[in-house]
């Protein structure tokens, strides 16, 4: 690629030259970074008076994570903090001037060789330039130079810079333009004229302070940021310690292998607009990857520009209905989803316009067929598109599936597939054979891409041949060309920065590894459903008494004696176990999801963690324990709670903390915050910031810091201790 | 570089085929793993009756590191300890019968083609063939394939195969030696003749069993390995998580951007003998290293061929010894060493056959001069060689050091100085300047090369001109061509694939960043110093006060009382510091090397800790806490002993764990072992293995394992348990 990269001239999007991995520096990043920083829906108190603002397993990024919904875009938010964190206020300034110079000196360089600037004088990082009679010549200098500029339709050229520009690129950029002084003279000369025409003299200089918090103030070093770091490493549960079993959401591995490809700047560095005749190996990629996820589902057309499962349904949705549009049919405007679907499914059909309408589930956790008929009939003409699970999010794969959905077709209904559950199909059975006319895949479950640390995900959708034409387009990059379909995200192929991840599992497991592992999928969740049947009610089962590759724990009959689903998730955290999903799709109900990733070890280290968390709850409901002073109650444990002098629980601190013996002191993950109040923190939004006075010298302009925090702050104290015991 | 590096045959050291990260499988390998694996010198005995076997700081490793020398290749011994982990016996012998195999049908197709095989009939991997007229035109194609052979003077070929061999490289190999059948068709034919000829029906096929310790059957997926290799990464103390402050270790940063190219297949990948016309960019590397080395040390050649720091002092050592034979000095044979020196240096003086003659220290720390001209005096003639440590082991720049080394000039000997302080020097003086005519430098010190892990290290050697041609040559590759010096290892430039590291710090810090870091270094250590020495005696600074980059804490007057050093270092485990480096040079000290990677944060948190200690200390001195029930002999202090019900220490459990504020539970280290018993384990060889009974089903050969262990177990049990309290 070289430096093709360079001086793209889209303005704050810009892409990097060379330093792929670095977070964009733009002017105002600063305070979002800090809101999302310091600020977060759930801030938390902790009954143990620890300092607790975390969520279990996620750590500080947890914060960040809430407020821009599930496997959003946490992961690019870490980075940018990071970086604000790694340089603080002054070096992002110093950044940001070096940038700003840069653009001076080409502004100069531009009109001394006698072109026009279209913008006005108050520009930061980006050109518009006119030139006069040059174009041609222009575009091949560039070219030759390997320097990709934006060419505007009135024939102009955009051009931006950033802060890996050196004098060299300046000088070639200077030479392209014809302008026959160096950067360095440009700058003598600009130095020289004084009072300089520059942001930092217009009015539109920042005055107030930014950064403030003492975290962008402690780190500016290689080892203290790499410390800071490997603390947060060390908050989160993750992949690397245990199985993490939440149902509905895939956690399976992601091979190093996969991994590494997506820090080569072969991918990592390409422009999501660079020009396609540069990104051959780019597209040929994205080509194989549609071509097997094509044969995977059975569809006829792949679509890689969703950016998540929400989004991909949102453009599934999108192509249905421009598809019935297409044909005349704009009195179809009602979706039909069962009750137990995922909730951005009735969301995805509100955005679209679509009318949602519940259908009802049997006690058996199948679709209820009666009301199902009851509904299409009713709406009959109406009828747009049925949204299903399969297999179910009950985790039963459905026997009448293709009935069900042939009804839908038969009342001229388009048939949306949720892909979330593909881990349980791969390789045994195809979305596009049994009748769906579109569905997305979770990248980010079924084919690997990590999702652990918040995103991004992908959220590709496949379709049949009569939806193609309707499939999401791009205006500036020549995908899907003739279809009528917009752009569901700014990317031609959304993230896609990340889809080697997928092609690479895809190609090293082949066909009989991909369907080796959706069996090992299905084996080891029946496995985990048949050893904790005896003490738990597995809530749905086919008719031949297996679930599919996840299951549910019905613990509804607990809620007597005062023991909920979330206690039994958190006592696990002292096992050193991720909670599994809790009170979705049962509201009193945890489902499990083990993947064809975790061996019989661990499969049973969990089933001992559950089953000795059953005899706890039948202690309670033996009378022998109070509740309340149970550890499902107090549930999770933490060091500073087990090793403090003052310890009056009931029980010992080895059952509070090493309950069975596979929790070994010298390889215990520690809960780094104890139980969170999540009602209050539901309802009361909590500013995690230190105190005004705890900055000290930090903030020169507290009034500036106190309004970044946007929300109203409560008399009472931040914290909210309770004694734990 | 494509496929150059199939192919060598040079037998068990042959190159691999793409996958460079991956460990050589050989027979045999698989005892040496378990050997290194369970047992060590250091296997210790723990007061607190824990399952301890490791040492603070290195988690299990440190088994490995121990028994190899410091900084010898214990980083390569766990990834070959890994691999074995991973695969297991049946894996190694799956991979071994796929290696054999393909050679096999390679030998076969050679011998169908006309050849005629060198070797006998039992080999494994490795085939030696003479061709019959065709040695050009096979040349000629093996360099068509990409496919490098080894060519033996008499015209002979060598091949050597392994299991990244696939179908492809053998059908290319069999058309470069003009055999008309493919590899599929041979081993058809030797699939229906049966009763193959092959090392399996030979009498060296292996009967007993191996790799038999249930690690080696525990982590066979890709999460279970790398769940294990998280926990053994949690028992490490790194400088991710804090100081390392090893005075004459120089545990700095080592930078992610200098560690990411060792990854890179460009160099990872390359085969120490690979023809130098297909790896000019590696060998470009070399050079713009050895002159940037010369420009830093003022010498005027450098040899990067040795291993480690011992290794340069042997190979510089050889050096000065192959100068005076060659000018006829046969006579001249001691060596005088300052009695401060590293215990390295005598060693080497030994091991080049000279007689080593130790010179005194004065009380302020230097050299004792008027014992250093005695023995000049004495040996005159005789005098071959002086080591000299500079700035001193003790901490300081000797100031008459010029004159100091004219000296020894002018009675004919020659200087060897000791790189290990270089990180007090780089950019403000230069050892080939102010007298040294050899000196090796500790690129994993003062070059950023970790080596916290075991290394592998780095000792390269530069030398004044009239040394040059008595540097280290190669027999096979052609390094230092005329030189008269032979090798000092097997690869003729030492452990290259890590110099990328070197390059890229020296490359990136520039003159004015080298210059700085010494500086700062220089600087950290004098603070400290400053803040410390009201507490403790500060044993030798300059005659300004100052001490170089690093000071020892004299602590014999403690000793009266029953501290020892050793007390105080463990204790530090409580802070979650890694010791400084105890009893050297001083038996009664602890010497303190901050480096210039630390900020000033962390340098007051270990002054904080020290003189929290200094506290402890004066409580026990002024009679308010009894020594044996102190803090400081019970440290380090685990998570299982704070934790635990029982708790009847004189002081509280807050103290033992969180003795300062900084030390807070959610971050805190946890040591994975408690105290100790040093002496104990210095005098007792004690094998970790698991007892035979505990084995289980794993062992199907209990003799065979047993004879593995190779020393007589000790009748007493394998963990000598002692109440802690």
């Amino acid at each position: 690629m070289g430096r093709a990269q360079v001086n793209y001239g889209w303005g704050e999007g810009s892409g990097k030259l060379w330093m792929g991995e670095k977070a964009q520096v733009n002017y105002g990043m600063g305070e979002k970074a800090q809101v999302n920083y310091g600020c977060g829906k759930k801030a938390q108190v902790n009954r143990d008076g620890e300092e607790a603002q975390v969520n279990y397993g996620m750590g500080e990024k947890a914060q960040v994570n809430y407020g821009m919904g599930k496997k959003a875009q946490a992961l690019l938010a870490n980075m940018s903090v990071l970086y604000c964190i790694y340089h603080g206020p002054q070096g992002l300034q110093h950044i940001a001037h070096r940038i700003h110079n840069s653009t001076l000196i080409l502004a100069e360089g531009l009109k001394q060789a006698g072109h026009e600037l279209m913008m006005t004088d108050t520009f930061f990082d980006t050109l518009r330039v006119q030139c006069n009679g040059l174009k041609a010549g222009i575009k091949q200098q560039a070219d030759n130079h390997k320097i990709n500029l934006r060419q505007f339709d009135d024939g102009s050229f955009g051009i931006s810079l950033d802060e890996t520009v050196e004098e060299a690129d300046l000088n070639d950029l200077l030479r392209i333009f014809e302008c026959k002084s160096s950067a360095e003279e440009i700058a003598g000369d600009l130095q020289s004229k004084g009072n300089l025409k520059s942001i930092s003299n217009s009015s539109f200089k920042r005055k107030t302070s930014y950064l403030s918090h003492p975290v962008f103030h402690s780190h500016h070093s290689e080892t203290a940021l790499l410390r800071y770091m490997k603390q947060l490493e060390n908050k989160d549960l993750s992949l690397a310690h245990s199985m993490i079993p939440l149902g509905s959401c895939t956690m399976k591995l992601n091979a190093t292998v996969e991994l590494i490809p997506v820090s080569w700047p072969e991918f990592s560095a390409i422009h999501p607009f660079v020009p396609t005749e540069q990104s051959r190996g780019y597209l040929q990629m994205f080509e194989d990857l549609e071509k097997d996820l094509c044969e995977i589902t059975g569809f006829d057309g792949i679509s890689l520009q969703p950016n998540s499962g929400a989004q991909g349904e949102y453009a599934g949705l999108m192509a249905i209905m421009n598809y019935h549009h297409h044909r005349g049919d704009h009195h179809r405007d009602v979706c039909l989803i069962p009750t137990s679907a995922h909730g951005t499914n009735p969301a995805s059909a509100n955005m679209t316009g679509l009318e949602v309408q519940p259908v009802k589930i049997a006690p058996n956790g199948d679709i209820d067929l009666v009301d199902l008929k009851r509904q299409v009939e009713k709406y009959n003409n109406r009828l747009a598109a049925f949204m299903i699970t399969y297999p179910s999010t009950n985790g039963i794969f459905e026997e009448d599936v293709r009935e069900v959905l042939e009804l839908i077709h038969h009342h001229g209904g388009q048939v949306y597939l949720d892909g979330a559950n593909m881990n349980a199909q791969v390789g045994l059975c195809r979305p596009g054979d049994y009748g769906a006319d579109v569905s997305h895949l979770n990248l980010h479950k079924t084919f690997c891409i990590p999702h652990g640390g918040g995103g991004p995900g992908m959220g590709p959708i496949g379709v049949k041949k009569h939806l193609i034409p309707h499939l999401p387009s791009h205006p500036l990059v020549g995908v899907g060309e003739g279809r009528n379909g917009g752009a569901v995200s700014a990317a031609p192929w959304g993230s896609s920065s990340i889809l080697p991840i997928t092609w690479t599992y895809i190609k090293m497991m082949g066909p009989r590894g991909l369907r080796q592992a959706t069996e090992v999928a299905i084996l080891n969740a029946n496995y985990m459903a048949n050893r904790l049947e005896n003490s738990y009610r597995i809530l749905f089962t086919g008719k031949n008494g297996f679930v599919a590759h996840e299951f549910i724990l019905e613990l509804k009959e607990f809620k007597k004696i005062g023991v909920e689903p979330g206690d039994i998730a958190k006592r696990l955290q002292d096992f050193g176990f991720h909670a599994p999903t809790v009170s979705f799709p049962v509201s009193t109900g945890i489902m499990i999801e083990p993947t064809e990733s975790e061996n019989k070890d661990e499969l049973d280290r969990l089933c001992d963690a559950l089953l000795y968390v059953r005899d706890e709850i039948q202690d309670i409901q033996d009378g022998l324990v109070d509740v309340k002073d149970s550890p499902l109650k107090n549930a999770p444990h933490t060091a500073q709670v087990v090793m403090s002098s003052k310890w009056e629980k009931a029980y010992s601190r080895e059952q509070a903390a090493f309950p069975l013996p596979f929790v070994k002191p010298e390889s215990k993950f520690w809960p780094s915050v104890g139980r969170v109040d999540d009602l209050y923190g539901d309802k009361n939004l909590i500013c995690t910031c230190p105190s005004m006075d705890s900055y000290g010298d930090y903030v020169d302009d507290q009034e500036a810091m106190r309004s970044s925090c946007k929300q109203e702050l409560s008399k009472k104290p931040h914290w909210l201790i309770k004694a734990a015991s």
